[in-house]
């Protein structure tokens, strides 16, 4: 376990050590007694001062973008991800505490609502009653292994439970333990030097699934979090809902973010859009969560040109080395079953990359109506494997959309011809995905107020939930009305005067004005 | 199953009619079929002119408002209520639609958030996003037995399921079935008079479990609302995560709503407190979810005095008949319970009424530490029964508060130097209640934009929701994105020149301006 105790021991293990640094899984007493020392904090963290909050989470992107060359090559050798992408996400990374600063600093995050007394109101005065957002207790977050950064220690969900007033304890991912380490290391020393209470914040090691299951059912977590596999965020939902006490999890699992190409656009422009798709589908090889890994084209005249345009150029793409041994023999053995469908048929393998684990991009196409009847072809294949289905008339396309469980994304490429004519594509999109993208690739999610970077089961746990952008912070708060409360006695977003000066919404109104 | 085409049976049978009329508890088919109308006409009903669902809920208003007294002495048969309280019951629901139709003339609570596109920013240009509520589905509501009206047919959960976009299944109560069907009628012949999609409401009736178990586990239904008894509740929830695609519960299960009453205003107003808090306790027959089953006191010099205070006015309270035999049985046998508990003293037992099933207020007293070291004593007895737990110091009064389970209220009583002096016990209390109270009764639950009617399991399943007030509608929605969309794709909420001239969120600013 990480926490300020033994942080010296980690600065002493050294972050440019070239050295294998060993760390032991947390037994069920560290794990427990981390939860405890959160709950304990929680009343004083969740009542500092909003700024202390905010220098906390500043000092903490600051501490990270310190961390300079040494943690990118732990990183890189830890996952395999190129020193460039880790850059990037890192700098990603940092820039998502930002938002979550600016947002605590602009405030009206809160949620602030103010329905004013009506004293004088037949047959009986109407009371006071102002509501807000409050955190919901400890939070428990899980690691993924895709996102060394921005979905691990200091990542999105880390972050928005800090900025929402929640104490964490957080399972580091098997994955990339040091780096997990180092970056825990950023929030430790962060927490120290702005006065944060002890216990804010702790790192947990674990292999198996012991610590995970520790932390889902101590009765003091009351939230997940979790960016994973299908299978490990069931798993956790299943545990969390069956607790004396159910608590919400909050599990991304991925999807293969459906894409329908329709056939104006592929008349105009066949090439472009088949190397947009398959250089989304490759990219990072194929380990993001919004890798578009069906495309669904309407059958036109154009559709064996579109069909050649891309077996082509997925031929000629690079694979690259995978995540882990696991994933990468995952993903051969979901090309394998790809390969040896009856119904399938392989159109492109892509150029084998030196080094261990080292994956290939392949392509795939099938008929629609062969795809409708086989539902293993709408598992996902974790990597840059993607299946082409070709989709005989609008009506089955139709179908095919409709046959999607839920997905993170689902996209569509046309020009406008397209869209007038298939309308009804978009609303039974609406239905299945969290985000809809228009001739974009789905990979690269902004860190944004509007993202939705979540959707309907099994793409996650719940679909009202987003683990990317502002609103993610929503995860880990709950609604709380005060009745007939004098102002000294209201938080701050409630007074009448407006001290934070945020926007609020009085009587059905948005206002940053104060009350008469 | 009472839907458009038996609506004329219903009819003839007559409201003002003195015979019985029986219902037939829904087949599985019937219960299929309503369920597959709703998917059905889902996309149909979601995508009508927001204008369209206003003019249907303005509808069952007033269809709502022409039942007369016929429904009313209907009603108070079925359920005991007296006319005076249902008529009171009936204008709140009328009330309620109508702050529906409000809430979607006003338009912002779809909370569009706009992130316009930077094209020039590097190192990737930022794509054009935009947010919005969308409806989840088909949702099956289950009818209380406490609110004929306000949590029945036409209550808050139908209303706000209706204003979201979503169809409805209704399961009623089988307490009060003809004043069901009357109320269904009134929603299918605003559903027909308003030409919406035939199958957007459906009432089913079922006294046991089979009807509601056949509508949690249905595929095609996206959520379910509840409120009543907690086995009720937690049952639909089990079986609501078990499914292979688990689906949101808001179940308001009821809780004791634990009120702390301070030495000041104990000092200054020991009687009027006492007066208000039995009144509250009595009201109804003590059939509130919100009703104060346990009253914490600390002590000090006045607590005899408030105690004979109590004790002398619920004497005089009369009890009255309860919802059914079934509930009566309830109280009575935790009364039982009470009486027979070693530490704890029975102080008043209130005036019997006639008629059957007829309910004696009760109070009871125990010490603070007998009350922590006896769990049942945390339970609610359903009816006019209180628990006046005297707390020995504020160290075991925080103990007491602390020691609770989620609540739907906790409320104080307390003079300026009461509440200067006991910060802590609302920090407590914020952790473990949807609503906090200071000097009010916790009953009469206002439908306002700030009402939280909810809290923290066991009060509710799903601490994030209210099941009153506009919020509610949220249960019913979740967040869509949509990525570099050109104008004419966008559903208007989300348009860059505001048609519907609502209050959107564009680039962390409130505005009602469009996009230039």
């Amino acid at each position: 376990m990480i926490n300020s105790n033994n942080v010296n021991a980690l600065e002493r293990a050294g972050a440019e050590n070239e050295e294998v640094v060993l760390f032991h899984s947390a037994t069920i007493s560290e794990v427990n007694h981390a939860i405890e020392k959160a709950f304990d904090i929680f009343e004083a963290y969740k009542t500092l001062p909003t700024l202390k909050r905010i220098s906390f989470l500043e000092n903490i992107a600051e501490e990270l973008s310190v961390t300079g060359d040494p943690l990118i090559s732990i990183t890189s050798k830890e996952t395999s991800l190129p020193q460039k992408r880790l850059e990037g996400e890192r700098e990603r990374t940092i820039n998502q505490i930002r938002m979550f600063v600016n947002l605590l600093k602009e405030g009206s995050w809160i949620n602030a609502v103010i329905d004013p007394a009506q004293p004088n109101r037949l047959p009986l005065p109407k009371p006071d009653i102002r509501q807000m957002q409050i955190p919901l207790g400890v939070v428990g977050v899980f690691g993924a292994s895709n996102f060394p950064y921005a979905f691990s220690v200091a990542g999105g969900d880390t972050i928005s439970a800090l900025a929402a007033g929640c104490p964490v304890v957080f399972k580091a991912h098997s994955g990339h333990p040091l780096t997990s380490a180092l970056v825990g290391r950023c929030i430790l020393k962060a927490a120290r030097s702005t006065g944060m209470p002890e216990g804010v914040f702790s790192l947990l090691h674990g292999a198996g699934q012991e610590v995970g299951t520790a932390i889902v059912t101590h009765t003091k977590i009351k939230a997940i979090a979790f960016t994973g596999s299908y299978l490990g965020g069931k798993s956790i939902f299943d545990a969390a809902v069956k607790r004396p006490e159910p608590i919400p999890v909050y599990a991304e699992m991925g999807s293969v973010n459906p894409v329908f190409v329709l056939p104006g656009i592929l008349h105009n422009n066949s090439r472009a859009v088949a190397e947009s798709l398959a250089d989304s589908n490759a990219l990072g090889v194929g380990q993001f969560c919004t890798n578009p890994g069906i495309i669904v084209i309407l059958k036109s005249k154009d559709t064996e040109q579109f069909l050649e345009d891309y077996a082509l150029y997925a031929s000629n793409l690079k694979g690259g080395t995978m995540l882990s041994e696991r994933i990468y023999h995952a993903y051969t053995s979901g090309i394998d079953t790809l390969r040896s469908h009856e119904e399938v048929k392989l159109i492109a393998a892509g150029k084998h990359d030196e080094g261990l684990n080292s994956a290939v991009p392949h392509a795939f196409k099938v008929s629609g109506k062969s795809f409708l009847q086989n539902k293993n072809l709408y598992e996902e294949v974790f990597g840059p494997s993607a299946t082409l289905v070709v989709a005989d008339d609008s009506e089955q396309l139709y179908e095919i959309a409709r046959s999607f469980p839920g997905q993170l994304t689902a996209s569509v490429w046309a020009m406008e011809n397209d869209f007038k004519e298939h309308r009804e594509l978009f609303r039974v999109l609406e239905n299945k995905a969290g985000r809809l993208v228009l001739n974009n690739v789905p990979t690269g999610v902004e860190v944004t107020h509007a993202m939705v970077h979540g959707g309907p089961f099994p793409a996650t746990t719940d679909s009202k939930a987003t683990s990317v952008g502002s609103r993610s912070i929503y995860r880990f708060t709950r609604p709380l009305c005060y009745q007939n409360f004098p102002q000294e006695l209201l938080p701050d977003a409630l007074k009448d005067n407006n001290p934070l000066q945020i926007w609020r919404h009085i009587g059905g109104i948005f206002t940053k004005d104060g009350l008469k």
